[in-house]
């Protein structure tokens, strides 16, 4: 256990705070600098064994990703309906069911994102969806589970909670892919 | 393509760095925040259908977590070595043969942490194992993978590297478990 002795704010941004903290173990005291992030959700959504997935161009890594639709929570906001909202903004689909699929954090040892991830089989087309983001520039792709897990192995996937959703659909077949 | 009209160092610490970035999307401006990272490596280790898991409190999510023994990579370091180095330091235990799992980023909407992850099924132990780091505390502990994988289910596995190799150990039981 390490109890915070004190934490200094950073820098505080739109997606993230950051605060650099001294924490106490053992008697001792070391520094902890801190990723604070509201959590995101994301959604595998599967028709006719295909994925919906979405190619974006993420600045942060200067590469264009294969990814689920996912976004993030607002503060205090319920994941469930922050999933439905990112699905529609990004795909134009909504669902009547998303179901839990895992809680997974992104990189614990410096950052306490955590990611809601749901999966669902049931979806339908918005009339008029809600815009995406300005700054957006999203396309969608349906691919073959088969070919998302190739994509995987061969580097052209290496987005963590995609990956961790594909292996899920590939490890739960007659569930997910009836 | 977002092309980088300026970067301003905010942060500039041990484990990352932040940098508030404006980036031009046809021909308009948007503000990036992003944490730069040297990356990471993390090793599977399977013994006997036992997977080599570390128990350790992590400061940033306030919890208790297991996790596959992982490490972060010093500037320019080969992945390779220092997965090695971190095996030794977490476990005591080194191996003649890691071999390549999948690369991935942990969350790269805002950050450029890359994960290398690596899996053998051959260790030995180290006489005089390198020595933990001073503010880690760590226990290892050896879980079946049908135990693990019900940790995920449960929510007691939550780190994303952790849960795509065990996900990846059930996917590949042939190569992995003999």
């Amino acid at each position: 256990m390490e109890k915070t002795q004190s934490a200094k704010l950073i820098f505080d941004g739109n997606i993230f705070k950051v605060t650099q903290d001294t924490a106490q173990i053992n008697g001792k005291c070391y520094s902890r600098d801190i990723v604070h992030h509201h959590g995101g959700v994301g959604i595998l959504v599967i028709q006719k064994n295909k994925i919906l997935l979405v190619k974006q161009f993420r600045y942060a890594i200067q590469e264009t990703t294969f990814e689920i639709p996912a976004g993030k929570l607002e503060k205090d906001e319920d994941p469930y309906t922050c999933g439905l909202r990112e699905l529609e903004e990004e795909s134009g689909y909504t669902s009547p069911k998303l179901k839990p699929l895992c809680t997974m954090y992104s990189t614990p040892g410096f950052c306490n994102e955590q990611i809601h991830l749901y999966w669902t089989n049931q979806i339908e087309k918005v009339e008029n969806p809600l815009p995406m983001d300005e700054d957006e520039n999203i396309e969608i792709q349906w691919i073959s589970l088969e070919n998302a897990l190739s994509m995987i192995e061969l580097g052209k996937i290496k987005d963590a909670k995609t990956i961790i959703a594909l292996q899920y659909a590939a490890l739960h077949p007659t569930t997910l892919l009836k």
